[in-house]
């Protein structure tokens, strides 16, 4: 049995274990088990995003945050990273996408380059998110995350303890069985900031160009990458 | 008499001799005394870069053009960039910041550092325009630029062409002269394209948390970092 | 328990299952129990290093096999370099240092710095060394090295398999327990090639400013920074 | 006419004035006529360089000096580049290749790539010094190197002032009509520090696997790519 069998039998095990536990007895066991400084919460800036930051700094303040900058945010994404660093007075580190990269996609194919294939889309999620992850992910044993089981078709099955194929580690999403309504409540609360856009139809917010608001009663993640179909909607931050 | 003593010199001959001079005349005569490939375009996609854009690829479809992407613009202007570069049919070179950079930046201040001081935001544009812009000027005799006399108090003494004593190469300004009504008919003449945001009230077009629109009357570079005093207006891009 | 005092345990309950094993049954169990691509063997391209290659090569040809090119090497050591690569006919990965760092260090201490003192000695080998290693342990589970007990002052205690605090990943020495005799006889016998500096004094070999050859009867690492203390041979590759 | 070919012009007319002028003049004059900053040295450590950074340090202190380390040099190369910088108490910039670059050529085709082909020798040149030149030269309006007419078969027709084709710049060669022996008497009588490998039989001295020693009598370039036709061997600073 190799180690990375073993690791994802473990994960298994953990997944029996922490069956039924609230979201924070999963942080509080995942910030014990891993060590400080090979775990970090990775933050979309969501609003499950912001109820985690919100525990995780109340149980360990040591714990890491880290979020994507891809260079493509919509301006409220950034006030609300300034909210979060002036109310938890701890820097969220920000990763950015190498210039050679985003100089050579956006002069070969332009700016837009995403609007005209999911081939395309990909290799925009990829220079601008997989590749500055990677760098965020290299050196943890653990990354901290924010999906939900009810968000989307694709993320169904998510539990709060994973093994993540894509990148090598494990996941944890403590808010996996948690409702929207939940975490609304979370935040009202404990006076959590959250995304300006949110209170204008956005449920789910990523980069400005491929995210637009949702009507009521649409699928939460269906105004993301709006033009592709439901299955294919995935950065690759969270593959199956 | 230094190199550059003796260029400054030329550069008061060239100014005396284009006295006078139309646009076109003034960037016929760029491009036939500066070589391929040692003199660009620098774009900001503001109406006059536009007006330029489309004189240059009349006249020498060779002459390169290129644009800062800071990581903060509006997704506007990557829609506009996106219209020129399927107009004109050749790529706009794009130059996008260092990641390690704009990393330490805001991994350090936040992501809105540029609102609390004038040397925060001086670094920020350090950061995301001037460091991207040396490496876009590196290897040009003459870069050309919309610079206009009235388009602010900082520009009173624009001239067609100047020796540009921060970066060390010529700078030509076609539209020295030109008003801005003589640029809205340019380009409604040549069915130019232009920036969405102009539509909405904002005449000059920078990152989006440092530009507002501005109202009737006011002076045109009034929306770009409004907090500031109108005397400290410019990024360094084009300091006197 | 923390995840790592965990790998610990784990890793010193493999000692005991490993106790005597021979450098191929340790290769073969590590080959098998770590995965593909998260296991590489780091080589110094010294005596062990060749050994271990060619022990890696026979058990399982798609394990790495990384080196450090400092940019400070003996010719000698590239020549070595070339005879593996067409010996095994598989590339191996060369990490080298980042410019800038070199750059910064060279014009601001000189070419030299180390002679000066133990801290610049330390800097240098971090700069040409140290990040470049960081870079290629990151992603991987285990790392492969050729350290011997009988080598040097700082080795006396080396083991089979190790938990490497420094880097977080687990350390395979095959040949913790070998001879310089046995590893002889081995290249002897399969006709490893060796480093031609071996013939000329030099036991142990890094980069030509910090190596030099020794005299018969004193310690093999004796002629690595042989102007420094026994205690603090070592370049951070191998911390205890 | 455009500016390159009246900078041309402007050469050919210095060339005519500084016709007869000795070293030292004509570096006084490049000194005065070139602006501090745009201006530098480019040394390889070779004989004629260190004449030159020598009459450098006695005209014009402000004057830089760059050279290239390639990963590759002798270590005779950087001790001289240690006493040079003892000796004129002023940093010598050094520039590195890109870590990418070169894992990317070492990695694919070996670290001695250059002795299978002219076509890999230009590769690991481009890499390893024409890059970095690069970097160096951006910004420069001239630069001063150390080519002499009786060097090679190559360099027959060099002139004490050029327009680098090449680089876009003004190359300056004080010493073009000197001969070996005026260096070696210059050195002399200044006491100014040279390669260890002269007295070796080093005339010409570059990275290590690609210098030899030569006999008395041979072309003093002949020890460079010396399985190469004489024609070819440049490294692409100086093309003509």
């Amino acid at each position: 049995m190799t180690i990375i069998t073993e690791r994802k039998e473990t994960v298994l095990k953990w997944q029996e274990e922490l069956a039924g536990s609230s979201p924070e007895e999963v942080l509080e066991w995942a910030l014990k088990i891993f060590d400080t400084g090979r775990i970090m919460q990775s933050s979309s800036l969501g609003l499950e995003d912001m109820v985690i930051t919100d525990m995780v700094r109340r149980i360990s303040p040591d714990c890491g945050v880290f979020t994507l900058d891809t260079g493509r945010l919509f301006q409220e994404s950034y006030d609300l990273l300034e909210e979060a660093r002036l109310k938890w007075k701890t820097p969220i580190q920000v990763l950015f996408p190498e210039s050679g990269a985003v100089e050579a996609l956006v002069g070969e194919k332009g700016p837009n380059s995403f609007y005209y294939s999911l081939e395309n889309r990909k290799e925009c999620c990829r220079i601008r998110k997989i590749e500055p992850l990677k760098r965020a992910l290299s050196g943890l044993d653990a990354w901290i995350c924010g999906l939900r089981r009810d968000q989307s078709v694709t993320r169904g099955t998510v539990d709060l303890v994973e093994w993540d194929e894509a990148f090598g580690l494990v996941k944890i999403n403590p808010l996996a069985f948690w409702s929207e309504e939940q975490c609304r409540e979370y935040v009202r609360e404990h006076s959590v900031p959250v995304h300006a856009l949110h209170r204008k139809g956005f449920p789910s917010i990523g980069c400005a160009p491929c995210t637009r608001a949702v009507r009521d009663g649409e699928d939460i993640r269906s105004g993301r990458w709006w033009w592709e179909n439901p299955e294919s909607k995935e950065c690759g931050l969270h593959k199956k």
